[in-house]
């Protein structure tokens, strides 16, 4: 009753396209260096995991999407790698669960925090918190440039979707209170280990389904969207990535079938 | 007795310094972008193996040492992560086999080969193979610009070290009959699965294990350092760094220990 359908047009992360995007915006400064081989990594587990939306990864969705239809004041933050692919899918996201966008950058610049804003609002966004001074609140579990949030947005939110985040800072936002949702590739990182819903899955594929989720699941009432996230455990969710990593690493052995990198 | 002993001054991987060393070539043009990709790729592979060579590596670089010793006109191949990470390994490991350096590169361009090949001489090569129009000779397999070999170097190798791959060249080096050496983290890769020998470490480990290597088996004899080779079995060596990896997988859930991203 809580499945999510995924339509047959939704992408397959085309790893040449993304790559070439990334680049580009790399270019352009939106991109860190540390975010190209964030991406590196990324495929590397994406491949592990059968560069699909798994099951399991669309439960997590499920109650990430409920998480952020219940919240009194979410937030979708985004970082340069979250903007330069998906920054349709955050705009889409935010406006079917009336979430917040905020800038939110590990290497912040004031130069880099325009540019994302800028790339977000030519996807649709109508307003981008977190830019330069707006980003004037400090949370305190974290030393320097990156503790500064907007105290419109991530201060004060409730549920917060930090894809691709840094370890540290999940945790901060976990230990505020706050129900963090992620989206990482990686099962065994910090991030995905401090989040209240991790969704292991590729960016690409899982904005889109979050936006078709919150979409299917706004009918629904809280009370039905409150059991989904009750009954989700994060921990059996992320024993589950790895062991799905584990079994198909077993069988691409067995087969003797390979990755082709280029 | 055929253990090689690493020193304890063996190089740990400093992720970060390595991160700087890629993006400073990066800009020099000398690291392509598909190469910032895999490093990334090969990061998460390393940090599955546990970030050391291990004893099954080690037996792969024995092999591929006494490959080397034995060969009668050995290459190395130098691509821009290759020499960006490895240029001083690659001209000592040069240097105690007696092996010709050429550059090879699987998006070639002037500028590129020639800053390749000035940083392989500022690293002590005498002579780089492969640059510019030395590089007239083609390997049929292999289509277009990839094809373009030195005739002097790896067209008439017996031997080819090969680290960090692609693919397609990789069988075609194995199809001319050369017993072909690689570098590569991904026990799964096309690469690794066509090489006659695959070290599965990191280049920045393997480079100096392989110069130890030969400097401690040039003192043994050529039966010597033909049995070792014909004792090594390269599908037990990955399938080996498989179950490795699919153990460490298992004990990092168990303990829900993680990566640090940043």
């Amino acid at each position: 009753m809580n499945k999510i359908v995924i339509p047959s047009t939704h992408p397959r992360a085309n790893s040449l396209l993304i790559r070439e995007r990334l680049i580009e915006h790399f270019a352009k400064g939106i991109v860190s260096d540390a975010g190209l081989f964030a991406h590196g990594r990324g495929e590397a587990f994406d491949y592990l995991l059968g560069e699909r939306t798994t099951e399991n990864a669309l439960v997590a969705v499920t109650a990430a999407a409920a998480a952020l239809l219940t919240g009194k004041h979410p937030v979708i933050s985004a970082n340069g790698n979250a903007a330069a692919l998906g920054a349709e899918g955050i705009v889409k996201l935010a406006k079917v669960t009336g979430a917040l966008i905020e800038v939110n950058l590990f290497y912040r610049s004031a130069q880099r925090e325009r540019a994302i804003e800028r790339l977000l609002k030519s996807a649709g966004a109508q307003k981008v918190y977190g830019v330069n001074q707006a980003a004037s609140a400090r949370i305190a579990e974290i030393g320097g440039e990156r503790r500064r949030v907007d105290p419109r947005g991530i201060l004060k939110a409730d549920v917060v979707l930090v894809p691709l985040e840094d370890g540290d800072r999940a945790e901060a936002l976990a230990k505020m209170g706050k129900k963090v949702i992620t989206i990482d590739l990686n099962p065994l990182s910090r991030t995905a280990q401090f989040a209240t819903i991790t969704i292991v899955d590729n960016i690409v594929r899982a904005l889109p389904a979050l936006a078709i989720a919150a979409e299917q699941l706004s009918k629904k009432r809280q009370n039905r969207l409150k059991r989904i996230q009750s009954d989700f455990d994060n921990k059996k969710n992320l024993s589950e990535a790895i062991r799905l990593i584990n079994n198909r690493l077993s069988k691409l052995a067995k087969n003797g079938t390979y990755i082709s990198i280029h």
